[in-house]
């Protein structure tokens, strides 16, 4: 059986590490020359629209699924009339645009902070009356780590703000005074069966992600799983999906979901019963979901930019390293450090420790 | 930093899918045109005593492991000549030839079965009297799952099993009424760190492995552990060590050691906070041991010759399914099962659908 990937990135190169044990063999579809995933899987380079590429991908491929959701919706539909796509492109359609994601969260009963679509820096201005300040304007389309958005303090911030941002249609949000940010990690298989991973609070600096601690037990776990099903059941989706979301009070608003694997579940691999990457290869192979269940207490920590000495990261009892095969960049993702213990006390002292190491 | 492993089977596979994380890349030296670790590794194929092949191998690589001890010493003494290899030879050397390991292992004050070294059908006949009957006649190398050897029950038993085994050095063994067949997986570091799993209780079929169960506190770990730490100190071993063991009332008697991975010890990928394929590679690359701690209780279930359907092994909660990509064929191992559980009863109760899933 093999499966294609839309992408050659960290995603995809975990799918193929978590796939082989299920008897899978991979193909990544990645315009860049030099893909992470390459040593674990056959690199088809070429464009995500180039229709020759994407016919021998569907052509050697048994399903297609994809790694970030940045890939064009017409190459998805052009492959799904050929090849069984994962999750299903309306999925992909969904989060590819901040404006039909939010009105669908507000549609399906999930809580969003308000918002306001705004086509230009006059809308923009009228939308404050809305919205009320502070707030946020991100870019319809195209954002992730934090890129492709602005914060709003004050009216003289408008100006320079939409213009940062290229004048392209947008979207205008109350900023939450959140307490944490969470993230549940869902997964859907083609039998409409729904299981979640315990609720993850998620840090982040500069707009990526730091640090990510695993919540067995957690309150707020029903509401987050409730709004994961609904949003899964009306995009008749399956794989995995990663809902992100503020938490202010006892309410949690969504900010944005993923339609695949997400670095917020990274822990899952040394922390849980079966991994994110089995449990998406799984749901869209139709096989049976596997135990979501915590093993112990577990944490991860990204190393973006740099990567210790792996001494020192395994010399910390219980730390596992994954790395991507990537050179090292200011601001660039290279890997993350799990962290898994017995007690929350003991992760949090071994946390520090690994903190320290990943610059944090 | 690039790993060479001579071998490119299922014990090669593993390696370099539990090394990727760690920022390892493989290439796998292996005389067979279609070997299952080649989707994740780069394949030289030759032959292990060719030179030139070997020499771009050590060129290549940053340090050389193998995944079987049938190579030939001579290869592995030229290739240690250019570039670092773990287990050091006089660990395979010990391990390729029955009369040296068992002589070894008596020095050492390891307990083994009665055993005469036997050059000819007359030799055979005299060590008779020494050993009692019944015995099991063994070449002295080139022995594997059962293969290279024969039961003795009777004085008519004889000239067949000479004759069976090719009248190549042999040695004659007592035949060990042993209550059950165990194993020791141990590691040890460049800075002489030992760290052993728990003791792995196994069931053989045919000469080869079926079933393998861990039994964390059990109470002869201490004497496996004693008798693999001195085997290790002896050897200057860094690496993954197994050593087979039958325990006959409270004694263990060595069987027969491997200086790699081994089959008994795979449980450790889902059941034991590092597996033996990461431990290994972090042995050999210098680097911290991870923790050998078992995780709940766990076992493994061979695949021999058959492939059950995916979904009936996955429908089972905290089944594991560990496929090698090869084509079934009689008595081919061809994966294995891991199964995990929170308690020794609910193992036991999953170990019986999952032994009938493998055909046992």
């Amino acid at each position: 059986m093999v499966v294609g990937i839309l992408g050659g990135g960290q995603l995809a190169r975990m799918l193929a590490l978590a796939g082989y044990p299920l008897g899978l063999n991979f193909i990544v579809l990645d315009p860049a020359p030099d893909v992470c995933a390459a040593p674990v899987a056959e690199h088809m380079q070429g464009d995500y629209d180039d229709q020759a590429l994407l016919a021998e991908l569907a052509q050697q491929a048994d399903i297609v699924t994809y790694e970030f959701e940045n890939v064009p919706a017409q190459a998805v539909a052009y492959l799904a009339d050929k090849v069984a796509v994962y999750p299903p492109p309306q999925a992909l359609a969904a989060a590819q645009d901040r404006l039909n994601e939010k009105t669908l969260f507000r549609r399906l009963g999930v809580d969003t902070p308000d918002f306001v679509a705004v086509n230009s820096l006059e809308e923009l201005q009228q939308a404050m009356d809305q919205v009320g300040w502070p707030a946020v304007v991100k870019t319809r389309t195209q954002g992730y780590d934090g890129k492709g958005q602005a914060i709003l303090k004050r009216p003289d911030d408008l100006a320079p703000a939409w213009q940062s941002l290229g004048g392209v249609p947008a979207i205008v949000e109350a900023f939450v005074p959140f307490a944490r940010e969470v993230s549940i990690i869902a997964v859907r298989s083609t039998t409409a069966e729904v299981v979640c991973y315990p609720l993850t609070e998620n840090s982040h600096r500069d707009g990526v992600l730091r640090l990510s601690i695993a919540r067995p037990d957690d309150p707020m776990q029903g509401q987050a799983a409730s709004y994961a099903a609904r949003l899964m059941k009306e995009l008749d989706y399956v794989g995995v999906l990663a809902l992100e979301l503020f938490q202010a009070d006892n309410r949690l608003l969504a900010n944005e979901f993923a339609p695949r694997v997400h670095n917020s579940g990274h822990w899952t691999q040394d922390g849980a019963a079966t991994c994110q990457f089995e449990n998406h290869l799984r749901a869209v192979l139709g096989l049976p979901l596997g135990s979501t269940d915590a093993v112990g207490h577990s944490a991860m920590v990204n190393l973006v930019g740099t990567i210790p000495a792996q001494a020192d990261v395994l010399v910390n009892s219980h730390a596992h390293l994954h790395l991507y095969g990537k050179a090292p960049r200011p601001g660039r993702k290279v890997g993350h450090i799990n962290l898994c213990a017995e007690s929350r006390a003991a992760l949090e002292a071994g946390l520090k420790r690994v903190l320290a190491l990943a610059g944090e």
